[in-house]
């Protein structure tokens, strides 16, 4: 049994991993930390999971880390994720994080877009992002994954197999997406208070949001070439998923079932990426550890829908897929 | 034209006073106030006004009220109420407060429920309770109107010609009841978070709701006796409305169609009741100062479903409605 | 007085016209029709009318009609439309037309978006087209106006400053808009079923969407050039509301102060449309005739944000509108 | 390897069915039958199983399910089960039956609430109630398990101990419940159309829910005696869950701490039953099959409140809970 830790567990991150990995039969949780604030019985901090998980939630204690696991998923925020991540390395562990901290390659982008010194050069670069559609070969010999962000996870994958195969402009990319509510985490706000954000649907993060600079850096690699990506999120008044709309202008010329034999083939082996025949829903994978996608024309230009759930496989299941592959484990065990 | 202030005027019956009475051919809003935090241009505090309503919400400045305004409706918090109201009053303003502190009575009950030392009992006793349907002619020469609670609102009337008819068991009163979310106020909270709440519904309040012991005064006036109320109210994943679902025992034996007859006659000429012979539902009254009712016998109890929306009939609205008693302007103006 | 007929008044945008007109003080309700199955009491197809309307919905009777009513709000769908406007026209009533068969100028693509031969070119061709901010002048002297589709309505007030100013590409233009599930009409079907949509979002329409070619209508007429635009809607779970998030490509170089300036000079006088500096939620307009817009620049695109009610300035507002403007009354009236 | 058959997979518990068993380690699904024009590929029915289910669903075959399964989770309607159990048992298989055909001992309140003359009256005699919590030893020796319904499973686990222990009056028991709209099963019709039933909640079923003399049944054999419940339902607008909320009047004095010792010690062995010491909410329950109870006293009577998903533990859960204690497997398995 691979022995887990779940670092920063008092966020909803920390609660969909727990979830996932209580039902994962290779796995078990060993370890729940928390800031003291919200320390506590997991089931006073979390009601869901009276009777079903008996670890309390504690401050970390680094030295009974050691002993007690051998991976942590790092669910911490951006910023204080590279102040343990390092340690954590240290006591031994295989780190999954959760945060931006060792996604983005290039410093001063970081520096940038997160506003703040980055602490930890040398682990970042070192450290594998964690998209196993992707990056599956670099994943199975790290020791750091920095799991990525959960609109990156679904735009990346409804436009790869058209960067990977050269098809499209490289500056004509725009996304437009749309995430569940549960993307703002648990921290109260105006924005998401019930009344407010009940019936309503906005954009926000305008030409600003820090998920647009993950998407060039993969995008980029995918193609080999520098990438340019509009992108622009909304929120809706639901929990879960996002729905992905990706337009883009292709080279030359290209057909519906062109673009889906070319996506088949290029996730044939994949098992959670599904390329549907139509448009998929939010719905469809909410729960889970899927990606539906339909590629189709429209107009001259490809247009790219795909839906993830922002919580799984835009986070938790995502990394419980990173640590079946890093432990050589079957890669759906606690996802299927 | 009557004019109009309102004091708290940025919260959410704030919000709904502005927007009928923006819609009001009699009444103009002549001045809008809060606490200094909130101030601000009225779009600024709330964009669905922009280009609607020019007023500031500005801090409250009594010598510049008094000039400005006829009525004030009061909607600041319990407890805030009854330090600003002898003011207003002596402003020369009538008032109609939609706080508790002018609605029990009862001081040592306020007292308790309220958990503070009532400062303003003299007002307190001159107040009516401004429930129209019940207390029309005592509302048409007040000077004070204590706007009722929103759950009192949609049980009283729900049991009302009950009571009055001296028809069920004084002690045999549940009174369980479902609101929508805007109920709880505008500032966040962890409960009222969209991802816990949503897709939600608990119950709360168990046997300390301070609305109960407003329940049983007025309907201990109804009755001419003490009356016993067990109010259990829930709080459910949408906007507006109350669905209160009102049992009691008949003292004798009593049928469907007698019960609709007596609720006919005792609100035949009320333009707000509705008498229905089906369920009603939350939405049917949403957004309008209605409240339908159905009452029903099964397996011996008396049953009586009332809906209203909350921040209408249960506040904003009715509020309008009794400012068009007080003024002697017909009493639907602005809530057709 | 103006008295105002519904012609398939049993559908969202008959109730929606029902509410407006009921707080209108310069015209009333006279006539409201439906097909038979659809009618009765009015309260029995709309609960929430319940003594608030005393008409019944009736069969359309073309004699009893004529002397009834100076104007019909004509709620049918396409198709069905243009088979009776001729007959309204000709009992000498003005008609505000909600459905298609008069807004696409260009019958070839009528009949090929809808498929079916179009029977009444001769008043297609007098039509005006009922976008008050675009088509005043021409609205006052009509006596039959084609009242927009919602989605053209959001979009075309998010781009028409640019495509008047000739400041874009016109192949460019992208609009991405999601809808709130009203828009699918009242029929019950499995994928607006409670349970399917319910906490769901989706593409639609794709490549297909009726819209489509509305939107590039009034967008070529005012450019005074062809233009093509991808328009994708998506569907969401709220029941109002349209939030349009408009690409498009500048030909020069344009800065976001200057692109406010632009919109703010274009709506000036506009009393339901507001240029904002943020972007604006679907809930800042819900349940009113108000389109908030916020354009800005963001990686060398220009975005437009523009948020309606569907069901009001999409339909029944906006009809309201223009029945103001073509009998000469306030336009806001009923609308404030 | 239990070989699982599910008749009438199409359906939303056969969905949930299909999802639970997918995550059961100790049994596998071998056969999905439904009517032919609900058959197909098991992702053309559900698109949320793409690449997690390749079995089709196919018209039941008889022959052909003998051979294939060991037990069969019979999903098919009220009054259409009864035609098929007999054959899945002559078949070999047990059964565990979804529809209310087995649960009604008393066939003249059978027929008289479901209207229908029962056809199978032999196999009903020697159905097991299959609440495991209170009829565990019973389902161990059966061959068919009549599956309890969604509401009286909640209203019957928040009373069991005060039944069982004499504690309260058999004619004071109201159950006020409020489920998700998922128990409307996945059928579109006009009240759970989404624009309808958003933002709604209402109260059906008045004196005349079926659930009612199921849970009187069930009650009259906890308590030995004749039991009189007062049920009635509503429904919210969330897709999940069911909130009981039961008065009862105690016959002595008895305290909220007495009351849950009580509870404590009637559920203690129990793994999906949890006593709270606050009021649980739907959410800390959705999506698994969990009952959380809250017993408390007020003002003299006693009021119990419980939560379960309605999907989950009021059907498809509870299915595989009854499964499990059937084959002797770790009751938990597949729903931990």
């Amino acid at each position: 049994m691979i022995r887990v830790a779940i670092i920063g567990a008092s966020g909803y991150t920390g609660a969909e991993s727990i979830k996932i990995l209580l039902g994962h039969s290779e796995a078990e949780l060993t370890y729940l930390t928390a800031i003291p604030a919200e320390c506590g019985a997991v089931e006073d901090v979390f009601p869901q999971f009276r009777g079903r998980c008996n670890l309390p939630i504690e401050p970390l204690d680094l030295d009974k880390l050691a002993g007690l696991a051998d991976v942590a998923l790092c669910c911490l925020p951006h910023k204080v994720s590279m102040g343990f991540v390092p340690k954590l390395l240290e006591a031994g562990l295989k780190v999954i994080d959760f945060s931006a901290d060792y996604r983005l390659k290039d410093v001063p982008v970081y520096e940038k877009f997160y506003a703040v010194k980055h602490t930890d050069t040398d682990n970042l670069a070192r450290a594998v992002f964690g998209l196993p559609e992707l990056f599956r070969e670099q994943i199975k010999d790290a020791d750091l994954i920095a799991n990525p962000g959960c609109f990156p996870t679904g735009a990346l994958l409804a436009i790869a197999p058209l960067l990977k195969e050269g098809l499209i402009e490289l500056d004509s990319i725009i996304v437009n997406a749309v995430t569940g509510s549960s993307g703002a985490g648990k921290n109260p706000s105006s924005k998401f208070h019930f009344p407010n954000m009940n019936e309503n649907l906005f954009a926000y993060g305008i030409g600003t949001h820090r998920h647009m600079p993950e998407m060039e850096q993969v995008a980029g690699e995918m193609a080999g070439l520098s990438v340019q990506i509009l992108f622009q999120p909304h929120v809706g008044a639901f929990d879960r998923g996002i729905c992905s709309t990706v337009y883009s202008q292709p080279k030359g010329k290209i057909g519906t079932d062109e673009l889906r034999r070319l996506y088949g083939d290029f996730y044939r082996a994949e098992p959670f990426v599904q390329i549907r025949a139509d448009a998929p829903a939010v719905k469809d994978v909410a729960g889970t550890n899927y990606c539906h996608i339909f590629p189709t024309c429209v107009k001259g230009r490809i247009v790219s829908f795909s839906v993830i759930d922002n919580l799984v496989k835009g986070a938790s299941g995502q990394a419980v897929q990173n640590m079946n592959i890093l432990f050589g484990l079957e890669e759906t065990l606690g996802l299927k």
